[in-house]
Parts: C-alpha cells; sequence; structure tokens
C-alpha cells in the first residue's frame, strides 16, 4: 500500500468511505466516466445509476463492453449473503442486475449460505428461508426475471466449482489474505477462496463456457476482486481464466446517517416493511435540514447530507429533471424537510404497495425455481 | 499439551516417533493391545500386524468391532497423497486395507490430487498419472479387490463432500489449527479441512448411508485425525457425525536408517524398483551387526536397528516360526549380515518378480475405473 495511506477496505466490516477518490489513487480502480461513451457502443444507454454518479468506479469494464460490442457473450455475477431482511441498499445491486438483464448479460445470483453460516454464524435452514423468500423472491417482484437468471447456492454447486475453490487455496498466502482481510480465520479465508470461485468459475465449459463477467459492488467489497483477479492469474498454465471486470457504486447512506445495515432496522426500509413502518422510518429519517425552518428557508438544506434525498436519488424519482426541481428547492430553501418527507412517502408508499402486491407471486416462484442444499 | 511435553506431531514434516509410549499419555491414543482380545468377537483372526506390535494403538476401534459383530456396516477410509512412487512404506497400509476388506469392511481410498497439488505444488496431470499408475495400480496387484473398493479423486467428489469442507471451516479457529499443524497456510489450512471431510463424508446417506469407519495411519497422521473427531463433534445438530475410529502403526524405517520416503529413493524399495536396483539396495542397506565379523559373532547383531530385520518383520517373512528363527540367529551371532541379506533378497526378488508380473494388468484395470477430474 503506498506511504502514508492507511486505507484497508473490510468487506465483513461497516466501515464507511468518505474519500471515494483515494480508491483511485490507491488501489487502481478507474473513474467510471472514462468508459461511460463506450456504453452506447454496446448498445446500451446509461442507467440511471450511472447517470447519477452512483456507479464511480469500475475495472476493466471497458473490456466487457468493448466484447459485447462485438457480440461476444457478457455477463454479470454478484452475490447475496442471506441473512437477513431485503432492504433499499440490496435494491440498488438489483437494479443494476435487471439493468444488464435487460441488455442481454446473463445473470448470475450466488446465494452465500456457506458464507452466511460459517462467517456469521447463520441455522441454515433460516437461511435457506431468508434466500429464497427475501432475497429472490423481492428481486424477482422488482424485476428480474428468474427465467434469465441462475440462482445457486454456495453449498448446492458442484464439483468443479468447487475444484477451483481447493485449486485456489494454493495459491494464497496467509501474509496476502491478512494484507487484504485484516485478521484471518479459517472461516474467512474459505469465505473468500469460496467468494473468488463464485466470481470465476461462470468462466468454465461446465457453466455454459467462456463469457466477460463484471461484477458490480460497493466499494467496500473491492478486496474480493483484487482477490479474484489475482487468482485468475496465478491458475494460468493450470485453468484458462481471466480477470474479471466490476463497477463501483457509492453506499447509499442509512436513514441515520450511518451505513444500511438490516442488523440496524431504522437505518433502512425493507421492502417488506408494512407501511406504516416505512413512513415512520421515512418521517424520522436523518435530513439535510437545519435547525429550524427560518434558517433553513435562509440559507437553504444540504442534499448532500440528506438520506431522504438520497432515497429519491437512488430509487424513487427515477425521473432527473424532477429530481433536479427537488435538490434545486432544497438548496434554495423554497422546499422544508416535511413537505420533502411527504413528496417522497408518496412515491414510497405507491412503490411497496405496488412491490408487496407481486411478492406472494414471487415467493412461490422462489420456491418453485430453487432447490435448497440438504443439510 | 501437558507441562513439559512438547510433542507435536507434524503430518507433513519428516519426524522420527522414538517414543511411542508418550503418544498414549500425551494424546490419548489407547493401547493396540487392549482390543486385539475383541478381534475374534467381530469374527476376525489378528493380522500380521497386529501380532507382531506394528500396530500398537487406536482409538475407538473396539466400538467398531462390537459393532461388526453385532452385523452393522463397517469401512476403512484411508488416502494416499499421490507425489511419489509407490513403495514398502505405503505397503504397509495397503496390507492394512486388504486384511479389512477380506473382513467385510467397504474400502475407500481418498487420492489426496488436492493436497498434492496445493501442499506439494505437485503439476496435475503428473498427480492423475501418479495416481493411477503408481498407487491404484499397485494396490490392486497386492491383491486390494478394485470392485469392493471405492476410489476417488478429491477434486472429482461431488456436492455433500464439499459442503462438509464448507461448514467445517467455521468450526475451527486459526489458534486451533496452528496448535495441531503448526505454521498454517491457506493450502494447509484446506488440506486439513479436506481431509477431515475424506475421513467423515462416507458416513453420509450420499455414499451408501452410515457405517462405523475406521482409519489406519502412521502416528504421524494423528492431528488429522483428531481434527476429525472434533469436527465430527462440532456438527452436532447440524449434520449428524460420528467420530471416526483410527489405528495407529509404527512407521517401518527406512533402509538408510531415517524415515521412508519417495523423495530418497534410497532409504526405501518401491514396487516397480528393477530386481538389480532393488538388490543393490538392499544389499547396501543398514542393519544391526557389528564393526566385524569377528564381533558380531561373539555378541550378537541388533535386529531392533536393522532395517533388514524390519524388511523381515513388515513384509518379507509372514511366518511367525521362520521369522523367530532369524531374529534369534541374529541375536546369537549365528546369521551374520550377508547371509542375512541373502535370505531376505531370495525373497524379495521372488516377491518382486510375482508383483511386477500382475502389475501391467493392474495398471489397464486401474485406468479403466478411475475417472481423472478434468483440469
Amino acid at each position: 500500500m503506498a506511504g502514508g495511506e492507511d486505507i484497508r477496505l473490510d468487506p465483513w466490516g461497516a466501515i464507511e468511505i468518505k474519500d471515494y477518490n483515494r480508491l483511485f489513487r490507491v488501489f487502481g480502480i478507474r473513474p467510471f466516466i472514462e468508459v461511460a461513451r463506450l456504453l452506447r457502443h454496446a448498445g446500451m444507454e446509461p442507467s440511471l445509476h450511472m447517470r447519477r454518479g452512483i456507479i464511480f468506479g469500475h475495472r476493466d469494464f471497458d473490456k466487457v463492453l468493448l466484447a459485447k460490442a462485438r457480440g461476444e457473450p457478457v455477463a454479470v455475477l454478484t452475490g447475496f449473503m442471506p441473512s437477513g431482511r431485503f432492504h433499499f441498499g440490496h435494491k440498488l445491486t438489483v437494479d443494476q442486475l435487471i439493468y444488464y438483464q435487460r441488455n442481454g448479460f446473463k445473470i448470475f445470483v450466488a446465494l452465500a449460505d456457506a458464507e452466511a453460516h460459517i462467517v456469521r454464524r447463520m441455522p441454515r435452514e433460516e437461511s435457506f428461508r431468508i434466500a429464497v423468500e427475501e432475497y429472490v423472491a423481492n428481486m424477482i417482484a422488482l424485476g428480474l426475471d428468474p427465467k434469465k437468471t441462475e440462482f445457486y447456492f454456495q453449498t448446492n454447486r458442484d464439483t468443479p466449482y468447487y475444484r477451483l475453490v481447493q485449486l485456489f487455496a494454493g495459491k494464497v498466502t496467509a501474509a496476502e489474505m491478512e494484507a487484504i482481510y485484516g485478521d484471518l480465520s479459517p472461516a474467512k479465508a474459505m469465505a473468500a477462496l469460496t467468494q473468488a470461485a463464485d466470481i470465476l468459475h461462470v468462466q468454465l465449459e461446465e457453466y455454459g463456457g467462456y463469457k466477460h463477467v463484471v461484477v458490480p459492488v460497493g466499494a467496500d467489497q473491492d478486496p474480493h476482486l483484487r482477490l479474484a483477479r489475482d487468482l485468475a492469474d496465478r491458475m494460468h498454465g493450470i485453468i484458462k481464466l481471466e480477470r474479471p471486470a466490476s463497477t463501483y457504486h457509492k453506499l447509499q447512506p442509512g436513514l441515520d446517517g450511518k451505513k444500511m445495515s438490516s442488523s440496524r432496522p431504522d437505518s433502512t426500509i425493507f421492502l417488506t416493511d408494512p407501511p406504516e413502518t416505512a413512513k415512520k422510518k421515512l418521517f424520522k429519517a436523518l435530513t439535510g435540514g437545519r435547525a429550524t425552518a427560518e434558517e433553513q428557508k435562509r440559507l437553504g438544506g444540504i442534499p448532500e447530507t440528506c438520506s431522504v434525498y438520497h432515497m429519491d436519488l437512488y430509487h424513487l424519482i427515477p425521473d432527473d429533471k424532477e429530481l433536479d426541481k427537488i435538490y434545486t428547492a432544497c438548496r434554495t430553501g423554497e422546499l422544508l424537510c416535511g413537505q420533502c418527507k411527504a413528496i417522497a412517502w408518496e412515491k414510497l408508499e405507491k412503490f411497496l404497495e405496488e412491490h408487496q402486491r407481486k411478492l406472494e407471486k414471487a415467493k412461490n416462484i422462489a420456491w418453485s425455481i430453487i432447490e435448497t442444499p440438504r443439510f
């Protein structure tokens, strides 16, 4: 790591990343803006998250776009640890999957039951239920097409996948894993190598043959990507694996101003929250408002530190012009927090009502398409 | 570990164990003699290695014998790391497999290609060839019935087996693995957890349902057994696994007085050695003879430190009375080393000639029954 920089990204921790620019300097992530103009060459319009700078960085995504433009197969892989309820932070990733799916990418979703069990000590039956009823069902209800998505439980995956986990173990040292992940238990080492197999195995013949893979993650997940890239290099001569591409999004700030987390229910809105619960959370959420209405009218609010504005930005107001109006009205002191929350609530209520209506059917589909591991 | 005792058994090292009694005190291995009288209750005659005290210790082998007497299914599991040529040290284990097979035990043989690759850095194609042509072929030529033996490559095993490897990772701490194995790389952690899965997975429904399992090992392999036993306990409530039983044999001393090892070809005789090579090795082997013939006639030789006597004891002279005569003639100074080597060579030459005659056919059988991993 560069002198004076002591950034360590902990994929299992709960850090907040304040200075995204440091990621470019220290870890070699490239600004997303550099590849944005290749999107149309690949037949794609920028997504909401790309347009709005939420997706701010990438590695090798240009290669994926150029490959897609040449007509080569492309895919997205993501993973979820099924250990809590599905919330708007997860939706941010799923929206990206849906975008890529509609643009012709094959979608793979790892349900990280092994990781949930060995790192988080989740009872297995509970993690199966959460994976299917919370994660998969909500993804389907959001619009991910289950027929074009390969969902799998880690502990249900077959031999070629686990062969990678085994072979990878010989290609890292304890010192390297500690440098990337900090304190390293056998559980974390196994979870990290398994996650590398998640990312890389979809290139194998057994899983449909080579395809260019992009992994959309929050910046805190970059250690997993760096490990997967190194392992792809180190398998040279043993098995042909290419480095995965990745994109990096800014994590949506929680309603309490900290990181969104299932373990602090007031930090986020779950997509299964009853309307009254969601409304309460939204109305007590941290805003960028001033101490008094008078002051706010005079100085304007600060959308950048407002969790409600970020709900609009990430989820509730897809129309850029409409969002610009909210932003400007806040900054100029025209729009006070109460009114602004009422606008957001109107949209959120409608969203939740429609989403939850779709969810029961989506649960049935989820159970019908996914085989849970035997023990 | 008990105060003052600093024994650490390193399954990847090359230590020699001088004081077997310490294993009873420090590690809780029980003397084999305590269970020997249950053999006949289970319908078995003691094997050559049992009769001769080569198998000196056990854990829970009494439970296996009692279960067998009740007519319950019993099995043996062993593993070989396919990274060198098959020698008389390996034959010691295979003779035990054959004995158990003839007594109605199901036999499982793990071909530890994952371990060979990640711990020993063996090229994979090379380890496949060695596994089949050296290990499996020699086992078949020695008399192991391939129709009643399940040989498998670790990286060809399927999901329920690898599910165990995953789940086990959450049940050990780094400190525990370091205490058992010393310096712990991700490669060794993976190899150790995989070996635990080798030992335990044969109890699962997917591999024929529950059976009482005994693992015959050299005492240096006990750390793997202790880990497997602890993991079986710790999986309580997640999956039903019982502690494996084990037996412990004294390692046959090498022809140079050190540990037998494929990496020092003069320390052992390979079962594929040309007769002239084997003869040379035997005739220059370390004996328990005295400095001069005169001295030896006067004081007698020392069979306990003689590698040729151990070839007789472990392999060449199955008849106890015949062996007693050699032993006594040596101790009384009647038999000098040259004559003794000539007797051993006569038996070894005959053995090698017959074995190597069977080997070509055994190789064909080996290739026909074993599927090698794809990459």
